[in-house]
């Protein structure tokens, strides 16, 4: 019996853990404190009424035996990847049915990719950034190298041309950071790809964030893309699915290594490992993408873009290098201690919850994510909070 | 770059698309045939009143704020975990909350389980079974050892002392046979796997259809089993559950390898490749386990078998050896010939679609799966039909 030994490289889980018992403690004591949360990354507006129709309509179907769906294909209902077809289509990237996985999340698509990979590939992954990433490489046995984001790069880290990558993930919009990569930033990127005959991992979570017309929405925009890169997108944030569980993985038919279609082994895998998306929930996802769908996430999504507009202005009042909240959810400032004694801080002082830099990655240290998807008194109460305490 | 080269020792997967093949050609010459299905193992009855009820409730507050929810525990929300511990209760078996993994369905956490292992491990897969199995554990560079079942052991294979496994695939009742363990079979099961300190796959997805209170519905009721057995089962054939996705995985606190906590591995595996299942889904698998839930679902697994003994009364009619289809949904012919013969002289001379043996394995040849999801007309016919080509 021999078990993936790699487990024991992962270090204790602590980040949301500690949080919470710094929270704890903090409501033993001050019960009659409002705590407003601007930390974990969750939606709180609920769904929009086209998908809340849709999905009740499906709920229906499956109480009828005349519209009853039992198994689906795992690679997803064909009514989805239509619908997300055109999506990129308007987008001006042209991809086919058959490169599009419906998924249950970006997370279990991005944590699975790895099943493509052999062991000991050398892996690019940004410092800071989302932690699944490093823990999932660390599970599969890879070789991580960090890319270093700081302020000197705007957060926006560019290829060594020293080192020559197998696996490269990209977060753009970031999470933690807000910093989106240019059109031309990610050609130099897909470039590199595919001079190292490497993968690029991009995690499209917070595209619909993005209004700068200028700024890519998708690494598919790219020319040359299809040659390097998997796309992972997410209904999470675009469409408040985080309990809903919906997203989608682009892995184009040209990405070939070692003369093995991608394509055809992402496939595979999900047809032997998964059983598919829930009938009802895609659905649901289906609905994001009609007429009233996309109206009625874009409130949503500009609701949340304000309150960041509301943190960013008070961080300009307090004069706080901050990055992020133009074209995403997440603002990252510049707290100017250590993270975890601004947690405390923050928390002891306004009652505020955030999340310190040093838990996405040693890059982290020294700056602070505040979230954009509270509501909008609770934003604004926390600013005039803060702005209290640190005028 | 390396690529997972395992996938490259994977058969081409053949088994549903050649059917399909054969079914189309079938189709365009005898397009006013009525096919009757008895081949894919996907129910037809539609989701309980119960459920329907409870996912539409879930699906409303999805579109409150006041009722949202987010981001839900990886491990599934207590509420239905604690319905399950109760499940078990009943069945004699004491698990706690915490060894209770709500999963997308069984098909994915069995899969998904060999993250835990190593590679070169002795795995020990039945033959015939769900083809899954060993398509899994090609891909994660494990060695496959068959049990093989027959008739001479009534399709219950049973440990051979002189093979040390790490890891066992026992599915029962099985898929495709049909044939269901006793408690002393799975009781010499356990005592093996503790011997070897190997680790037992128990896929539990028909135990609903057992009747016979003497068999066994959960390898957790055999002592011994917490340390040494995992429990992969499925809402699926239960409840109807094949386009909703949702099952449950027990992972025992007690059950340790090396030192190390398998059920601590797979929460922190979970923990970082999954998002959890949707809250919708969730309330409707919580329903299954409510009074007029459990009635409801009872009255289909009652219509499938009542299916299953139709056919079987029909193959004792006509003098041809069978196992399963009493305390399961499918039912295991032998069919006397090659299996993909059968097939298509089924299909072509009695219009009835089933599943040919040799698509679960080498032991399968000269056997056939008929399966009982269909409807109670077209099982009649079926099996009229079938009287009037063999008698």
């Amino acid at each position: 019996m021999k078990l993936n030994n790699q487990h024991q490289k992962l270090k204790e889980n602590y980040l949301f853990s500690n949080i919470a018992k710094k929270v704890n403690e903090f409501n033993k004591y001050n019960s009659h404190v409002k705590l407003i949360k601007l930390g974990i990354g969750d939606v709180t507006r609920p769904l929009v009424p086209s998908v809340i129709k849709a999905m009740q309509e499906a709920v229906l179907h499956m109480g009828d035996a005349s519209t009853f769906k039992g198994y689906g294909l795992e690679q997803g209902y064909l009514f989805l990847r239509e619908a997300i077809k055109n999506y990129y289509l308007i987008k001006g990237a042209k991809i086919c049915e058959d490169e599009i996985f419906i998924s249950d999340g970006a997370k279990s698509d991005i944590g699975n990719i790895l099943d493509l990979f052999d062991k000991n590939n050398i892996v690019l992954i940004p410092d800071p950034v989302y932690p699944a990433y490093l823990d999932t490489n660390i599970m599969a046995g890879q070789n991580v190298i960090f890319l270093k984001a700081a302020e000197s790069n705007e957060f926006l880290p560019m290829p060594d041309k020293n080192i020559k990558a197998d696996i490269i993930y990209l977060c753009s919009p970031n999470n933690p950071t807000g910093a989106v990569y240019t059109k031309d930033q990610l050609k130099i990127w897909v470039d590199y790809a595919i001079k190292n005959a490497a993968v690029i991992l991009f995690d499209s979570a917070y595209e619909a964030f993005i209004d700068d017309k200028n700024l890519p929405t998708s690494i598919m925009q790219i020319e040359g893309a299809k040659k390097c890169a998997i796309e992972f997108c997410s209904f999470s944030k675009t469409a408040g699915f985080t309990g809903v569980r919906c997203g989608y993985t682009v892995v184009p038919k040209e990405l070939k290594r070692e003369g093995q279609s991608l394509n055809k082994m992402w496939l595979r895998r999900q047809s032997t490992k998964f059983n598919g998306v829930s009938y009802i929930v895609q659905k649901g996802a289906e609905a994001v993408f009609s007429q009233k769908g996309q109206k009625q996430i874009k409130e949503n999504i500009d609701y949340y873009k304000q309150n960041a507009k509301i943190i960013c202005d008070c961080l300009n009042q307090l004069d706080i290098y901050h990055c992020g909240g133009i074209n995403a959810p997440y603002v990252w400032l510049k707290c100017g201690m250590d993270s975890w004694e601004f947690f405390d801080f923050l928390l002891n002082n306004a009652a505020i919850i955030g999340t310190p830099g040093a838990g996405f990655g040693e890059m982290g240290e020294g700056y602070f994510r505040l979230s954009a998807f509270s509501t909008r008194d609770s934003t604004i109460e926390a600013m005039n909070r803060l702005l209290k305490i640190l005028k």
